[in-house]
């Protein structure tokens, strides 16, 4: 557990107060999580809000805000005498509270109690993500699993998300040694593909790296040869020469803060003149982003950029014809670039994303689009200092995609899909990094890791 | 995903109907799990006995067989033309059916509709351990969540325990391969294991090692310096010298069969005196204990056989006296050997642990005892060949405990408190194979591993 000094997280909770003005907060710490059996666990996982607020990082934890009477309270047990000879001892709840600046705990039962003598009214809940906290939430404030929803508090969300978006110095250490740990890891990959070799290999490389530097990863790797398959959690194959291999993961470190990023690298040592044409148009697509990214810019905006700038590069490349910005006004490129730019990192690799998108990456006056890519965008509002985002285009040749549009006859004017063919084996190229909005503009998060294409063939040479 | 051929499932389905005789039988498979936003999820983990009569290595299914009308019905969902961008195409959900001998295939939401014609008393449910399915079953046979217990099925918990305890040669071969597996990844620490390196860089090199193999671990590995906590996941601490490191942990094969292997090692390049005695000592009740397995023994003697040997070198060492059968006897050992020798171990690493203890290890005439220590041992019933075992004697020196028995006055005709001291900071030792029960004794499973003193020496030295 790393921990902040108990003054920030008093002064969090202070700010939440003042922004909530009344109501009692409830937030859910997360449970163990059973894989096969009830005792047999994933790593454990704190949820990220309560993290944030209170930071104890154990399984078991309800903490509670009253506004109105500024109370704090955290509900849990205390590791029983003979759990000590199974677990080894641990300091009692208090003294862990106290570490965190909270004087009152009652013992985890008592929340049933306390729960049935609040008011609906003054209760303010997050949306729960773990079915167990469901439960418990149903059975405290007696109402029926399917109307839990109803509970969800939408000032209690956007009081969270307005402190949370905004990036601490303190924070912002521990994110930069989350991007450095996964700059670490993406180097063993970019160094240690080799043709040949298994995905999976390649997972056991960067699984073993994060947890032997004492973190995690902060999300499920996708290490793929197949990199149009954007969320590809398979890592059966086997790396062939002419290929590529696309590396998108990051570690969490030990304060659960994540890194985030994605590297595309050929098997062999240099790229193909094609390979070599689609990343450099994926780059000047990001660099073309980074340049935008400054508070006040639409984080919408800078997408569209990048996809404008893809889609000039389509259109040399004679898969695209037409007005580019016309193209990408009918999203004729998304059938290149499916995704979103980037989101929100934090505590969570897509940060606060349990609290939901509508509030994290968008406001009441943009709401976010319908139109297929752009629904994939999971920010689009207007940047401010202190924001952490993450920058990555790409270019993902999907054959299935391809034909479905073809056969529908989508995007006619935009699209010459006679050329496509050139390209249906060819995957998919993404590059991703973080940065941190800064007044003037923004700055990477970490120590910069190779990403032009000289760069990357060098360390691949080594 | 790796299947046995279809007739294997179609066998195993076909002797589960014939035990059970009558009745709609429910499988549930698992979900994916979330971690910190309902998207981002752990790695997945199919339900054992679904794998076992369904293999279908997906999330989001359920399986039923009616065996009144000979009908077995898997309920899924196709990946939807949208998602294959997302994630690749998929077989479609009867092809894979069809693999394991199933040509009935629903979409899932046919489920709530297929229980509500379905007559309680007819439905045969096992235990639920993941919350969403428990929600799931209270739906759709329309139980209150607190009720969901008493549809559990004991004749269908039998009749699954009485096949799954048996091991085939087809299984076999895949505990096999995870024990071999375990090996490589014992040997990777046995040696490389140094003073001054902390125990979450070893853990790097097992979760790494497994991923590389293509594997994962069958449970969250023990990593210790601090080997007497017996459930410890914590691996933030130094190998000192003077000290040792235990590591208990396995490997979970791509079929996911489990291993499980224990081994104490010094940090040292050689054990101490001290050390080696005790060493010595846990490693002759392993020893006695995997000669007393046949079909016919109860696994409870086995375990007290190993629990007199150990006690009989406490009383050589000075730790303890009297009447070694009376010591045993009364639980006094126990200061010592907190646990129990060992589990069933398959698809599970305490196999069917989420069907109950009582049956998987116990049977109606032989309970389990409440004497603290026997009540840890999970398995005490007749083994019968073709069960797998793990073996695991220890001997644990646990401060609290020996503080918390002394101040009791507890079994001080056994124990010379007054020879505790000097072995207040020596930590725990423990070793563990996995062995199959066979028509005349026991093999281990896998290619051994080091286990004498001077095996492990030599092995340390390379």
């Amino acid at each position: 557990m790393k921990l902040f000094p108990k003054e920030v997280y008093q002064e969090r909770r202070k700010r939440l107060k003042q922004l909530m003005g009344k109501g009692v907060l409830v937030f859910m710490g997360n449970e163990e999580s059973s894989i096969n059996y009830k005792d047999n666990w994933y790593p454990f996982r704190q949820d990220s809000s309560f993290l944030y607020f209170f930071g104890l990082d154990l399984p078991g934890l309800v903490a509670i805000i009253d506004v109105d009477q500024n109370l704090e309270v955290i509900f849990g047990d205390d590791v029983s005498t003979e759990d000590t000879v199974w677990f080894g001892s641990v300091p009692a709840l208090s003294t862990l509270a106290e570490s965190v600046g909270v004087s009152s705990v009652r013992p985890a039962a008592a929340m049933d109690t306390f729960s049935k003598t609040v008011s609906l009214e003054r209760v303010h809940l997050l949306p729960p993500y773990r079915p167990e906290n469901l439960l418990k939430i149903a059975e405290w404030f007696r109402v029926p699993v399917p109307q839990v929803p109803r509970l969800v508090s939408e000032s209690f969300i956007r009081s969270i998300v307005s402190l949370r978006s905004i990036k601490s110095e303190a924070e912002l250490v521990e994110l930069n040694h989350a991007v450095s740990l996964s700059v670490e890891l993406h180097k063993t990959v970019m160094r240690g593909a080799r043709e040949g070799m298994y995905e999976y290999e390649l997972l056991g490389k960067v699984m073993g790296g994060a947890a032997a530097a004492g973190g995690s990863l902060s999300f499920p790797p996708i290490i793929t040869t197949q990199g149009q398959i954007l969320h590809n959690h398979v890592y059966s194959r086997k790396l062939a020469e002419g290929g590529m291999l696309l590396g998108d993961f990051g570690a969490e470190a030990p304060s659960h803060y994540a890194g985030d990023i994605t590297r595309t690298i050929p098997v062999d040592p240099t790229f193909s003149s094609q390979q070599r044409e689609v990343y450099q148009l994926v780059l000047d697509a990001y660099q073309l982003a980074v340049g935008a990214l400054k508070p006040g810019m639409f984080f919408k905006e800078v997408h569209l950029m990048a996809c404008a700038r893809l889609t000039e590069g389509l259109k040399s490349m004679g898969l695209m014809k037409g007005d580019t910005h016309e193209a990408v006004a009918q999203g004729a490129h998304a059938l290149f670039f499916q995704c979103g730019l980037g989101h929100m990192m934090g505590l969570d690799v897509h940060d606060m994303e349990d609290l939901g998108e509508q509030y994290v990456g968008y406001t009441d006056t943009l709401k976010k689009s319908t139109q297929f890519g752009l629904k994939s965008l999971r920010l689009g509002r207007q940047l401010e200092a202190g924001f952490v985002v993450t920058v990555e285009p790409g270019l993902y040749f999907i054959p299935q995609l391809m034909d479905q549009w073809q056969a529908a006859g989508l995007h006619t004017d935009f699209i010459n899909y006679g050329e496509l063919k050139h390209f249906r084996d060819f995957g998919g190229i993404r590059v991703e990094d973080a940065y941190l909005i800064t007044p003037k503009g923004s700055e990477v998060l970490g120590p910069p890791l190779e990403i032009e294409i000289e760069e990357v063939e060098a360390l691949r040479a080594l």
